[in-house]
């Protein structure tokens, strides 16, 4: 493996220059607690602003019910530059209808006044329960706030790591720094899971036909590196392709699902080196893919009542469409996740999920086993639809760490893909049917 | 509605003339509590024997691993005839190899001596932990005392009833008796079913191209009727495409799933009257159907940790593909299943499972409503994406019920498809996750 040609950094989201952020409680789920920052309150709206304009890349829900804010920034981002974020948690403005799409759009103008930034320069994201209409008063009053209390220090990246937090237990932050013709350049990046998760983007928020696709999730990401537009973009969709579109909490694919990358150029680097076949263009799709994958896996570990961390390599697949299926199956079935659970090695209900799956198999083919994160060394409990020499207790063993990797070779074909996946838990049942006696438990 | 041509009778898989049965405890699962039908356990092997040869018909899981006892009948069920069927519990015989296939084999063969029957004439099905050999020791003894305990009493049909259950927690049975040509008509079935519960049958095991398919379910019908090979393989054919293939416990679909019909004709009704376009034949085929749909539904209503049935009703989809998969995805969804469990009535999390699934949905024509269990009068939450004046009270009541329909309209077309669905419960995934430390409470 080359040397990672970056190192981690602190500052998440402000470890670039020339980015400012806060976050805020306005109380959009309206819970009757007062307006303002009280103390003890999760924070529910976000900024985040560049000093100087910045190029601007968005992936977004392929869900054909997908919500205002989503809708908002595929305009906006095709249109190329943008300015500022603002972010709610507590209502995904979803299925919210025409009011909705003016409410989304107050939003972004609201804060381009709020900020004295041109008109069409603001993005927005929202996450929460669907189908509730925005509470535009507490919205406005919370881009008020948190415009007013716009800074760069690591607590104002906190803060707006926490307003963004739906069902998630901790904040999602990580930076990375790599050298681009002798400058430092910085990648920064917050985001936010928990369920509703089996990402499907794409830039359109169609799907492609020849991709797969299949939470809510948020991804927002900072760098300070100059990037062309349609370079940046193209760099987004092959990093969300390998990190957020992998991974599966419960099968659920969100209509609010949004990657967005601004790249605002102070780090001065030579843009005309940042294009395809160029050594700075792949050493910063590293650096890129590794802070989507970071993120997407916090996502996984955080989601509702996770226990266990899955990581389902499946391998030996006649195509990539198949190899994908066959991973989705295994990571998506109820009965795996259950025994993952209760870390039972039950190959049966696994090559059952890869029986009924689309992609081809054949039972006297499938090998599958176990390995700790990562390793080589893996122990088998099935080889060509046999089961092998290894004991219970030892298969037993495998899966009863946090974290493991399962192996599936189908030895049909050349073709390979890795899912993220999570056990299901009886947390995970208990949380998302919540209480309708207090609606304020309810999920989204 | 026209008047139903059948009535409800006593007696199970007993009541059409000609049949015996019996269910014994042979410890297939080994825990070593002795052979033979000890008071007080669980019986684990089945028999079901027509006195003379009978026509067969017979639908098998698409899963392409797919157990032994299944490759043994699909070769049989094509053939023709059969005169008995021999069922155990506690072991799948799936991923078992060549061994497994001998094994089912010999369990046909030892049938067929033990009964003194001829060569080729009886039947397999197997349900339990999958990829275990099958102890034909315990198989053996169990056909032999099963075999000398053969009767005709409804404690006989009980008995072959218990012995096909898992983790069902009651034994599935019914009979209905119809007049064909002056004379009376019976029709008997018992079924199993708990998890793993999403059949998508085919009389060869083979995916129909233009069928959209996806427990281990087994169901064993009887009848005295006197009907052909092929007329009676369309009936059931028939008769499952509206029943077993359009329920969903837990979304994955077995190794094992099988349905088996013996009609031995010793009602006496004139075969010839028993073909498409007759009276006769659309009444037994209306009988079938409605045996197979209460059986069906008995699996549902007693799926593994179920505590809401659900009838998911898609209508206004451009295809019957689009209006099924819309169907599936909604009554697949953790987080729709966990909200019944709530009784939570989250059109939300409804409107992003249909925007999600391969069916057309256009936002703002989508119609989302409750009614009780086949009444006409809907309480809508949602009409044409929009939000009704339904109080939240008086759709927490629509969803309080143990039973209720879900109305979908996607108004988009002509098509419409339905599913039996359950929530999903702590106490699902707590059964499934079993205890690794005592093997005996590990699934299928």
């Amino acid at each position: 493996m080359p040397k990672q040609q970056f190192s981690a950094v602190e500052g998440a989201i402000l470890a670039p220059r020339g980015f400012r952020a806060s976050g805020v409680f306005c109380d959009i789920k309206r819970l009757g607690t007062g307006k303002g920052s009280e103390k003890g309150q999760k924070r529910d709206l976000a900024l985040v602003v560049s000093e100087v304009p910045a190029s601007v890349a968005g992936l977004f829900t392929t869900n054909q019910v997908c919500a205002a804010p989503v809708k908002v920034c595929i305009e906006r981002v095709k249109r190329g530059g943008a300015r500022a974020i603002v972010i709610n948690s507590g209502n995904a403005n979803a299925c919210t209808g025409r009011q909705g799409y003016r409410d989304a759009l107050e939003m972004v103008d609201f804060t381009e006044r709020a900020l004295n930034l041109p008109k069409g320069s603001a993005l927005v994201g929202s996450t929460g329960r669907i189908g509730v209409p925005m509470p535009m008063d507490n919205v406005r009053a919370g881009i008020i706030e948190a415009a007013a209390l716009l800074d760069q220090t690591p607590e104002s990246a906190a803060n707006a790591a926490e307003a963004i937090m739906t069902s998630d237990t901790r904040a999602k932050q990580i930076a990375v720094e790599l050298k681009l013709g002798g400058r430092a350049v910085r990648i920064g990046g917050m985001c936010k899971g928990a369920g509703m998760i089996q990402p499907g983007m794409s830039a359109t928020g169609k799907r492609p036909a020849a991709v797969p696709l299949h939470a809510t999730m948020l991804c927002f990401l900072t760098s300070d590196a100059a990037v062309e537009q349609r370079h940046l973009q193209a760099l987004l969709t092959d990093a969300v392709a390998r990190s957020f579109n992998r991974i599966t909490v419960d099968g659920d694919m969100s209509t609010n699902d949004t990657v967005l990358l601004l790249a605002n150029g102070m780090a001065g680097n030579e843009r005309k080196a940042m294009q395809p076949g160029k050594p700075g263009f792949a050493a910063f799709r590293e650096a890129l893919t590794h802070v989507c994958l970071e993120l997407a896996k916090m996502i996984v570990r955080d989601g509702e009542g996770v226990s266990r961390f899955v990581t389902v390599r499946v391998s030996g697949a006649r195509t990539f469409r198949e190899a994908d299926a066959a991973a989705r199956a295994v990571a998506n079935s109820a009965l795996v996740k259950t025994s993952w659970h209760g870390g039972d090695p039950n190959w049966g209900r696994i090559i059952d999920a890869l029986g009924y799956s689309p992609a081809a198999v054949a039972e006297d083919k499938v090998d599958i086993g176990y390995s700790a994160p990562g390793a080589r060394k893996v122990v088998w409990s099935l080889r060509h639809g046999q089961p092998t020499k290894a004991s219970f207790v030892e298969l037993c063993a495998a899966v009863a760490a946090k974290e493991f990797d399962l192996h599936i070779d189908l030895n049909l074909g050349p073709a390979s893909a890795l899912m993220y996946a999570a056990d299901l838990t009886e947390a995970y049942v208990d949380f998302n049917k919540g209480n309708v006696a207090d609606p304020a438990t309810l999920g989204g």
